[in-house]
């Protein structure tokens, strides 16, 4: 008796957990709006970058956004000639590390942009995976915000070009310094409490000017019955918070006021004051108005880096959320200025600022407002009635390809014809084309026109369907032509 | 006396070693390759397809190239929720998983394209990098060597669409069953012996037919002057391989009589010679001659995983190597058949077959003849002359992009004029615009031609020079205009 031999379990078929695979046409929809955008990137004067997805941990430092721990969040491992490495978790850490690695060959300005996966080591849910796309612009080495400026215009350019119309979004602008100076003139005790201020004010768009001023003094009881601990703030100290937060006017010479109010005597606060109003007077001279970009000072943005103006893309459409209620569709995109982050390398500060789509919300979006899609075609179908006869097939998808149009010959097993035609449908084929050795006898091919074919199915009589019109014959010379004839049609 | 703070050193600007960035051009130009690649694989009915970057290590598998050593060649780490994953290392382990995870939705058979970047953990050296370009196209669960036929031309395709001519490539196509039909025949006594003869086979290239003879046997001296022992098959014993070596003939018929000499008995070598015979007639069918794709015994492709067709494009023209010697371009592209791929998840055999295309070979190919790059320009720069009146040259830049020309205004500290055309010139920019307070009360720009300055600065005598045709006044509303016609001249 042969000893039993123990076979190695089969691998399984899996991506690791939190990663997905992306096909066909949702593969060309992001490919199209990325080029969509990298046209517009490139006609402002931005030229491309692509630097290595791995990167050393000590380049990539620790900002990662919402995470306050050294190299969490982040795909990390060791290599023996490199040290820790990690995949990069953003484009903007690795611009900051390529500009001073390289900038006695860079122009300055550098203008750049940049698209592709980041990846995230965070827990994966519903919709949140651990790998996804960005797609940044960015200017290192202005220190005026006319570069901010420039940025803000160029991302609604963006939203308009792949399908956003005017109205459907605005571009949020607010700046860092505005709310340094509002924190300075409330006298706050020490950093934890600056903090927690900081983390009230992100709150605003849920809890409002109530919840906001209950949140900084002594608490409040939150819709699930909770009792939320205050920052403990007197009135008095919560006031210019509170001021700032509902600053917004009715346009931007209004809000611009409210808001030198808001930061009283605060050196730094005027500074931000004044960078808000040069924007505000830059966008305006290029005829952006305030139905595309608009200051407005609840617009806060987690990441610690940012050091003057900071913006905000967002949709202001509603969708429905998985539970059929109407809600904002939200931020797609954000960014402002980080001075200090070429610094940690070189020591020297280098001003830049720049901003991030994300763009899988963005195409989530134009796909919820039915802007994609739809428009893909599966190639026209040669089928095999004939197996020894293969080469025959070859030269019409030959010729069809010559004349542009995508064509492929069936290839599975053949001898079920029935799963030639289910193949067909399930490539969303618009054509099929069906040749045995009679018609090769008599020169001629049978056209089957998927397309109206199901519609047929869909809304004809039997008698029509008997008829059968959408399956003919036609001469094999005419294969290119009358195939054209029918995608045309198709197409109209 | 406070105490001293110590400092966090700075981290190093660098890459991790193996890595590089990409800018501008060389970015550009691997995409507008790419773009038409795709065209081609779209056109043949291939769709898309972008998987995850990372992996499990299991589902990887052992089938890295030239890497016998279970998980070596890869950047792997271990996960909490994953266990070991890895960044791949090619787009062919990851197909296979894709396919056998997603089988029941995807059509059979599954022609799929796919480019990225491929990580390889390997020692790094002069024009050898970490992660690298692939770009693949493969046909799954089509048992027809029709399918490898199809790879074949449809890679003859791509070659020309992105510029190879056709003459200076050759794709060349082998079968993996011929050459185990020569082993057969040739009684070796064990694995190791016919590993011994593969690895002889694949230096016929270098050694020719008469090192062969000797690497077969006792062994040669090689041209360094050490001394390589041989396999130790006698000359009856050598005999096949050397027939196998230097079947090609003339043409197909010439090469396949040829070949089926040196298979002798064995039924496998006769099943691959009439594989090879298929697939010769089915691309002449379709017009693709020897003088495009031929039969070649000597492609042998390092690959275990092969199993039936191999193939492998060559570009036939000659560059000079570093030393300033010519040589012939090489391989840049290679594929074949892998039946047992997907049968590592599922259990049950699953045909495919496909092409992987070296982007980055392909593109210096192409660099090396001068069939890229010359044709980007650089946007036109609206110096700043006047610090306060920044919105009307944001206004300029606005209408020239309107008009769709690229353009920006200089957004570094305007105080050196000087460095303002430094950077015109660092950016490839065709044209400076000039207004300075004087200019803007009358109504006018200067412009300034760098193309043609650049030119006078290169050719003209002193008086040519100081007549300064480059640069002259235009009304300020004719900007849009009079820039067109600038570009229009230097693009003709």
């Amino acid at each position: 008796m042969a000893a039993k031999v123990k076979k190695a379990p089969r691998p399984k078929a899996e991506t690791p957990k939190g990663f997905r695979d992306y096909f066909g046409a949702d593969v060309a929809e992001r490919k199209a709006m990325l080029d969509r955008i990298a046209e517009v990137y490139h006609l402002y004067g931005f030229e491309a970058l692509e630097s290595s997805a791995v990167e050393t941990v000590e380049a990539l430092g620790k900002f990662l956004p919402d995470v306050d721990r050294p190299n969490e969040g982040v795909f990390a491992w060791q290599e023996e000639d490199s040290g820790w490495v990690a995949l990069r978790y953003d484009l903007t850490a690795p611009l900051a590390r390529v500009y001073a690695q390289h900038r006695n060959e860079l122009p300055t300005p550098y203008r750049r942009y940049a698209m592709g996966p980041v990846w995230r080591n965070e827990k994966p849910g519903p919709g949140r995976f651990r790998q996804f796309y960005q797609c940044d612009a960015d200017t290192v080495g202005a220190p005026t915000v006319a570069a901010d400026a420039e940025i803000c215009a160029m991302l609604s350019d963006v939203l308009e070009v792949v399908g956003i119309p005017r109205g459907d979004y605005l571009v949020r602008v607010n700046n860092r310094k505005v709310l340094n100076g509002v924190l300075e003139t409330m006298g706050l005790a020490d950093d934890a409490q600056q903090a927690a201020v900081l983390r009230t004010i992100d709150k605003f768009d849920k809890v409002g000017e109530a919840g906001v001023r209950e949140l900084l003094g002594k608490g409040r009881l939150d819709a699930s019955g909770a009792y939320i601990d205050g920052v403990g703030l007197s009135d008095d100290q919560a006031a210019p918070v509170l001021a700032f937060l509902t600053s917004k006017g009715a346009d931007a010479g209004r809000t611009l006021a409210n808001l030198r109010d808001a930061i009283g005597a605060s050196a730094v606060g005027a500074e931000g004051v004044a960078e808000l109003e040069t924007m505000a007077e830059l966008l305006g001279a290029q005829g952006y108005g305030s139905d595309r970009i608009e200051i407005d000072p609840s617009v806060v943005r987690g990441l610690g880096y940012y050091t003057g103006p900071v913006f905000e893309a967002e949709l202001t459409f509603e969708i429905l959320d998985e539970k059929g209620r109407p809600r904002q569709f939200g931020s797609v995109s954000g960014g402002g200025r980080y001075d200090d982050l070429v610094k940690r390398f070189t020591g020297q500060e280098v001003p830049a600022t720049g901003v991030s789509i994300g763009v899988d919300r963005l195409l989530a979006a134009l796909r919820a407002k039915g802007r994609m899609g739809g428009a893909t075609t599966g190639p026209v179908i040669v089928t095999v009635m004939d197996r020894d006869r293969m080469g025959a097939y070859q030269e019409m998808v030959a010729e069809l390809r010559n004349a542009g149009i995508r064509a492929e010959v069936y290839l599975g097993n053949p001898k079920n014809f029935g799963n030639q035609l289910k193949y067909a449908d399930k490539r969303d084929a618009p054509v099929a084309v069906i040749q045995g050795s009679d018609e090769a006898d008599r020169g001629v091919v049978q056209i089957k026109d998927l397309v109206l074919g199901a519609k047929i199915a869909a809304e004809a009589s039997l008698e029509e369907w008997k008829s059968q019109p959408a399956q003919f014959e036609i001469a094999r010379s005419d294969l290119v032509a009358e195939i054209r004839k029918l995608l045309d049609k198709s197409d109209a």
